[in-house]
This record gives structure tokens, C-alpha cells and sequence, in this order.
């Protein structure tokens, strides 16, 4: 295992309402959810792409800080 | 597998409508979709390009933020 | 197979009419047609340069976004 | 072990309110909370992403300090 | 064969007018075409320096998109 | 040892009061006090992230000041 | 003996009274004081974090020049 | 043959007049005449800097593009 | 020897009094004082941090260059 | 031979009267001329340090571009 | 020996009067004057920190061209 | 024979009056004249720091172009 992998970018999802939804999906040859983390309103994650997963799909009311700026999810604008 | 992979850049769409399409395209000697991931209404999607796609296929009302700005993508603008 | 492959940059092609055609041009001793991807009005395809591919030739109303600035293709302007 | 795991960045939370819960989720092929770190209110923590966690998240009144600006969690704005 | 090769520089050309003409020139011990790709007035190619090819010369009315610049082709400016 | 640990970013705590703690907190599979240095008022303490530490729990009036700007701890603000 | 510990960042330590001090930390496992300079009143002193060193307390009145900007000390302000 | 000789940086000639002549001079213990490319009026030439050419001669009426700026050839200013 | 070791960044000392003392305090395990160089009024002294001395002080009326400012030393202000 | 040497900075001289004269002399132990090309009014060169060259004489009526500037050369100013 | 020696940063010195006198202190476990070289009034000089030369001092009317700014030396201000 | 040492930095000399001198002194252990180069007035010399040369004189009324800024030599001024 290679800690560079630790050096990646990170984005910061911030709920606003409730059963906000965060789905892993997997990298590689298939592109399958990997696991869900579910966000009640005002909690934040902050997460990384690693190894495992290269893309990164959001449901529910939320605000996601990225390098390309803020991007509003849900019907939240 | 190295791990350097999962330094590469992201793009995020956000979907402005229903049925959002985004299909990876396979990297290499031919260019086939891999991978297709719908999105409703409001959902986001980060995503990187990866060993397995060079090319990434969006449709439907949407906004894609990349490092080149913000790209509007069907009818909406 | 290196990863590093995928840290290229990428180019974002923005179909403003039907029959939007991107051709993706092989790399090394010829210079031979690989690909050709149709896209329909308002969508959109994010693409990168490739092992296989060092030219992109691309037909159609559209707009391409790169990173010396928004360029317009076809009659659009 | 590889000293350049202490190069990463690092994100900042000052607890607003009591009860503010750091919860650090486990990198790799599962995503489990591997450790929660309690802060009382005016407490400030400062923690990097390491080889073991990919994903924090965060519950409680609380401003989280990121590279991406200062993110309001909890009932806080 | 070196995937580095990928990571170059790329130029665009935006034809203006009917039979712009692309050649590109060998890299090496001799200076010689090897390869020309002509465009219809709109379209638009990106293309990069290879490991073939050193040098571009462009005919006709265009438009080229350059790290220097904006450069005119041909009677339009 | 390597010594590019001693390359790492640094934080400055500053305490305006007494009984300003400062507890390092241990990197890896668990995440446990390393150590806890006590500030009386007016004093400073400069401070590195370690191969032993990835965590730093600060309690009592202080200002931290990090590269994501001067961070209030404790009742002052 | 890798010289490149000689490249790391420097702080100043500007004594503004007498009796400022320097106290070193130790890097590692533990963190005890290794070393203790005393500054008198406007002696100046430039010191680097070191394989040995990884934490720096002052006590007194001084101002320290950082990366972080100008951070008073003691009770001057 | 290594793949970093294509990452070099380019100069653009555009030929104001006819009869614009680039002489690309030889690297090395001798420095000869390699090749010479003739332009016609309005047409652009893109050039890298190869293992064989470290100088370049240009003569007639033309705007160089480097990256020094735009610098006038021949009677042209 | 590494030669790595003249990379290193440098400070500047103007001594604006007489006597004014630069004293280079060694790195490593011990920090004792290594050599003292004395400067008259007007003198400049150019130094490096080096394998030999991680840390520096100075004494006497002078003002000291370096990369965090200005730097005042002694009742000179 | 080694192609990062197709990588260095380059020079611009501009003839503006008859009789330029760019004098390559040699690196290493010695310093002789290796040569001498001379540019006609209006010629420009391109050229580049090498291998062979570390110092570059220029005489007679130019302008040369470099990246401290433009430097008149000659009676011209 | 290694050629990266002589990438190195220069300082410029300009001697205003006459006797300006350079010393440089020699790297390593001692500190001793290694080469004094003096300027007469209007006189320049360039010099690099070299595997030798740590330390740089310098005596008399004269200015001192460094990437901290300009520092004046002897009576001169 | 190393070819980074091409990669070094150049500085640029402008003689403003007639013999003007510029002096390579050696590298290493001594410190001594190892080539002077006569400059008449107008004429202009471009050059870089080698393995054979770690400083430089210059006498005369010259312009001395560095990444300083403009050095005036000479009772030019």
C-alpha cells in the first residue's frame, strides 16, 4: 500500500436537509456503488477519490465544495 | 495497480432535469461506452477520468463544471 | 499499461446543432481516422488526447472549450 | 512506513456548541467510522487525512476550516 | 513506446476558409512532410507536436489557437 | 529515519490565557494522546505534524494560526 | 547524514525584553525540551525545525516572524 | 529515441510577404544549415527546437511569435 | 558531500553598530555555539543555514534580511 | 547524447543594420570562439545555449530579446 | 563533481568607492576566510554560494543586489 | 559531461564605452582569473555560471542585466 495515495484533493459535501445520500462507485473495469453514507441536515463529510473509487454521486438538499467552486445538489440553489 | 491514478483531475455535473446521461467511453485502440450512469433531477456527479475511460458522453439538461469553466449542457443555458 | 495516461489534459466539445462529428486522429508513423463520434445538439463529450490519438478533427456547430480559450466550430460564431 | 504520509494537508474544526463529533472512516475496500474524536464548544481540532481514513465527517455546531473555505455544519451560518 | 508522449502541448486551428492545409513536417535528421490533413471552411482540428513530428505548417484562411497567442493564417486578419 | 519529515507545514498556537492545552494525537490504527503540552498566557508554540501525530486537540483561549487563516480556540473570539 | 534537512523553513525570534525563551522539543515518540536558549532584549535569533526538533515553545516578550505571518509574544501585543 | 524531446517549447513564424526562409542551424561542434523551409505570403509555420536544430535563422517579411514576444522580421515593424 | 547543500536559502545581516555578533549554533543532538563572526559598523554579512548550523543568532544594532522581512536587531528600530 | 538539452531557454536577435555578428564561445576550460554567424538588416535568430556554448558575443546594430529584457545592442537604443 | 553546483542563486555587489573587499567564509566544521577579492570604485561583481562558500562578507561603500532586496553596505545608505 | 549545466541562468552585459572587462574567476578550491573577455563599446555578451566559473567581474561602463534588476557598471549610472 502506497501512502501517496493519501496526498489526493478532497471535496466537502454539506447537508441542508435530511437523507442526503453519498455513493462511492467503484474505479476499475465496472463502475458499481461501493458504499453509501447517508448525511442528516447541517452534518459535512469531507472525502477523498481513492484506490477504490473514482466517482462520487450526491443526492438531496446539499452544498458541495469543490476546486471548480461551490455546486449547489437538490433542489437547494 | 498504482496509485497514482487517483490523482487525477474531476469534473462535476449537476443535473438540471431528468434523465441525465453520462456515458464513459473506453480509452485505447477502440472507444466504446463502458459505463452508463443516469441521474435524476438535482443529483450531482463528481467524476475522473480513469485507466479504463478517456472520453466522458453527457445528455440532457445539465451543467458541467470543469477546469475550463462552466459548461452548459441540453437546452438549458 | 502506464497510469499516468490518464493525467492528461482534457478538451470539452459543446454540440450547438445536429451532427456534430469528432474524429479522433491516430498518433505515430500514419495519421489515420480512429474514431468518429456523432453528438446530437446540446450534448456534450469531455475528451482527452490518448496513447492512440494526438489530433482531433472535429465538423459541426459547436463549441470547444480548451485551454487556450472558447473556440468555435462551424457556422456558429 | 513512509514519512511522506506527514506531507498531506490538514482541515481545521472549531466547535461551536458542545457535542461536536469527528468521526474518521476507514480508507480501502470498506468505509467504516474508525474513530470519533468529541470536541467541547471553543475546542479546535486539526487533523490530516492519513493512510487509515479517507472520509471525516462531522456533526454539531461546528466551522470546519478547508481548503475550499470555511464550511458552516450544524444549525450554525 | 512511452506514455509521456501524451502529456504535450496542443494547438488549434480553425479554418475560416475552404482548403486550409495542415502538414506536418518529420522530426529528425531530415525535415520532410509526412503527413496533410485539409479542412473545410468551420471545422476545427487540435492537434500535437509527436514523436513524429517537430514542426506545422498551416495554408489558407485560419485561425490558430497557440500559448502565444492568437495567430491569423493566411489573408484574413 | 528519513529526514524529509522535518520538511512538514507547521501551525503557531498562541495563548491569550492560562491552562491552554495542546494534545497530540497519534496517527495510524488508533488514535490516542501522544502528548499534551500545557501554555500558560502569552506564550507561543510552534508545532509540525509528525510521523507520530495527525491529530492536534487545542483547548483554552488561543489563537491557532494555519494556513487556512487565524483560527479563534476557547472563549475568545 | 541526508543534507537536505538544511532546506527546511526558518522562523526569527525577536526578543522585545529580557529573559525570552527558546525551548526545543523533541520529534518522536516522546516530546521532551532538548534545548533552552535565552535571549536578551533585542538579540534576534533564526532557528529551523531539525531531525530533532519538531515543536519550538517561546515564553516572553518577543515577536516571531513565521510563514503565518507576525505572532506577538508574552505580553506584548 | 526519448519521447521528452516532443514536450519542448514552439515558435510561430507567419509569413507577411513572400520568400520567408527558416533555416534551422545544427546542435553541436559545427553549426551548419540543416534545412530550410520556404513560406509564401500568409502562410504559418509552428517550430520546435530539436536534438538537431538549436538556432534558427529567419529571413524576409514575418512575425515571430515566441516567448520573448511578437518580434518583427525584414522590413516589417 | 553533497553539493545539494549550496542550494539553500540565505540571509542577509547589515550591521548598523559596532560589535554585532553572529553566532552559528550547531544542529543536531547538542546546540552549541559553532563559530561567532563579529561585524563592524556597515558591514554586511551573506549566510547560509548549513549541515553544520541549524540555527543562528545575532547581537548588536543591525537589520536582518531575510524571507519573512525586515528584521530588527538590537535598540534599532 | 541527452535530449534534455533540446530543453533550455532561447535568445532573439534582431538584426537592424548590416554587419550583426552573434559569436557562440565555448564552455569549459577554455573560452574561444566556436562560431560566428552574421545576420543581414531585418534577419532574426533564434538560438539557444549549448553543450558547446556558454557565453554569446553580439555585435553590430540589434536588438536582442531576452528574458531580462530587451537589450539594445550596437549604436541603436 | 557535480554539475547541479552551478545552479545556483548569485548576489550582485557594485562597489561605490574604492577598497570594497569580499570575503568569502568557508562551509563546513570551521569557518575561516577562504578568498578576499577586492573592487575598485564602479566596479561589479557576481558571485554564487559554492561547495566552499557558505558565508559572504563584505566591506566597504557598496551596494548588494539580493533576492531580498537591495542591501546597502559601508557609509552608503 | 553533464548536459544540465546548459540549464543554467545567463545574465547579459552591455558595454556603454570601450574596454569594458569581464572577468570568469574560478570555482572550487582557489578562486582565480580563468578567461577575460573584452567588450567594445555597444557590443553585448551574453553568459552563464559553468562548472569552471562561480563568479564574475566586470569593469568598465557597462549594463549589467540580472534577475536583480539592472546593475549599473562603471561611472555610468
Amino acid at each position: 500500500m502506497d501512502n501517496t495515495e493519501v496526498e489526493n484533493d478532497y471535496v466537502v459535501v454539506r447537508a441542508l436537509g435530511e437523507n442526503v445520500q453519498i455513493v462511492g462507485l467503484t474505479r476499475g473495469d465496472g463502475t458499481k456503488p461501493q458504499h453509501t453514507e447517508n448525511l442528516h441536515a447541517g452534518e459535512v463529510m469531507l472525502l477523498q477519490f481513492t484506490r477504490n473509487i473514482s466517482a462520487i454521486k450526491i443526492r438531496g438538499n446539499a452544498q458541495i465544495y469543490t476546486k471548480h467552486g461551490l455546486v449547489p445538489c437538490g433542489s437547494e440553489e
